[in-house]
């Protein structure tokens, strides 16, 4: 089953204390789609201008990417520049050119309205609840957000999140966004918002993922060194949704149609984490460009060891 | 098999959001020592004066601790006050009465020397150097510390960490000790000074363990409310410590004895983290003085639930 990806498409400089990179592909949809494609087709929902470079069309292509929700127009593709200080854990960013994506307005294509998995990427939450209300008979959805949308556009966010099965966001953004100072508790308040499920991502922590009366602690991977941090964030969602309509064969067809159960999630969660952890080795999407099927599967099978342990 | 606990015995007064207490049983080793008693008996070091009340030894000696090394002096117990600001997750000491701590140098009674399994709980170096000094053979010698001694003793405890098997600090001292941001480059980095294995406390995100070539992530257990953090850290250790002397049956029979395998650790790690869990729903030890075994075999199996997950 294909997996429908709204977000950005953005042409990044990124800056580290140790190299410095521009014109690179990054913005949500970019990272969350390729991150997917590891599990499952992707139908890209984007905008991009006519100077996007056509190596990354078929970057996107090669990766079995629909783009008949890519809308190509006049005027510049999306910049975003930032610069990572030296322990990588703080982000400044240097400057943001909105350019096309000052006008955007994601109108779906015919054969993507009844998309039935969907990942709605980190964007404005008026352009997530647009695109959601053009789907005939959604299955599963996903939002994934940041902490720009609590502060500048919080009704609209709650709107949205009403309207979810599962909202992903980090660990700051899940204490703002609910006035919680226990991750616990503000899990369990953002249930209280809507979505079946929420999943807080913690960085060098891991990950929390909350159901009803259910929980899950995904272990970190043990990195010594991170690269480029730039889309951790949305490789882990959209390595999750990919998983996800991986396992959904065909929701037209009941006896193949898997229920989204919280063991599913588990291992959903798992893969989001592990498409993260190669992300961040290197610059852009440079990783996830040679990683293979073989790679991801020895890397969930460390994930299992970190935090295995016996009965008594 | 017993544990040898050594650390500190105070009378705290500690002041919460919601509540304040004083003349509170406290100190490293009184938490580590009962901690430890729900695995294994105990032979305490530690020092307090003729103020001690009698219901802390009653206490004690109803749970297998040894008081042979514990030494009753003319003057005062040492005292402790904090305060837990809001979230409870910052504390400020708001005093410290040395008292008779302040001349304190541990003397091991002759039936403590040829102690095997040792805890050296926090207290400064050169007291848990001294006593190490005293050990005929130890067979497995785990240290704890805080950032106090990071500062005003480092090179006392620098050559501490080089004698011990095992050193427990928390994330923040990790880094304070190594100068490394990242905690997996400060566990390699603290196994270099000395110890075959590093357990890195991270509160609420869980525990890192560092073995060679080995690492276990322990979650965190998904507390909603803390009620008193004080002593988390000594309990943590002091179960872990108890639970590995506990299945080292005898450890003259070597038939009976059981190697210090990375295996173990994962299980004592969990174990220790399950009995913190418990210390801090309540003031002082009030929880711990009601738990049972049971208890503590059912929040083991929740910590096997929290991050389990199936193979692909």
């Amino acid at each position: 089953m294909s997996l429908l990806v709204l977000g950005s498409i953005a042409l990044d400089t990124v800056k580290t204390p140790l190299e410095e990179r521009a014109d690179l592909l990054g913005g949500s949809a970019s990272y969350a789609s390729l991150a997917a494609s590891f599990f499952s087709p992707v139908q890209l929902v984007g905008i991009v201008g006519e100077d996007f470079p056509q190596e990354n069309i078929t970057l996107f292509r090669k990766n079995r990417i629909d783009l008949e929700g890519l809308q190509v127009v006049p005027g510049k593709t999306f910049r975003w520049s930032g610069e990572y200080l030296w322990d990588m854990n703080q982000r400044e960013t240097r400057s943001v050119e909105l350019n096309v994506f000052e006008n955007f307005s994601p109108e779906l294509p015919e054969s993507y309205r009844s998309a039935r998995m969907i990942l709605l990427g980190n964007i404005a939450p008026a352009l997530q609840n647009h695109v959601l209300d053009q789907l005939t008979r959604p299955h599963f959805v996903i939002a994934d957000t940041m902490d720009l949308w609590i502060n500048v556009a919080k009704e609209e966010l709650v709107r949205l999140i009403a309207r979810v099965d599962m909202l992903i966001l980090n660990d700051g953004e899940a204490r703002e966004l609910t006035g919680e100072t226990s991750l616990i508790k503000a899990g369990r308040r953002i249930r209280e918002m809507g979505p079946s499920f929420v999943a807080i991502k913690k960085g060098e922590h891991g990950c929390l993922l909350f159901g009803e009366n259910q929980f899950f602690s995904c272990p970190a991977y043990p990195l010594e060194d991170i690269h480029d941090p730039t889309g951790a964030g949305d490789c882990f969602a959209g390595g999750l949704a990919g998983y996800l309509a991986s396992r959904q064969l065909d929701a037209l067809d009941p006896s193949k149609k898997q229920e989204i159960s919280f063991e599913l999630l588990r291992q959903a969660v798992v893969e989001g984490s592990v498409i993260a952890s190669f992300n961040v080795e290197s610059f852009s999407m440079d990783r996830l460009r040679t990683v293979t099927s073989a790679d991801i599967a020895e890397r969930y099978g460390i994930f299992r060891t970190l935090s295995r342990f016996e009965g008594l």
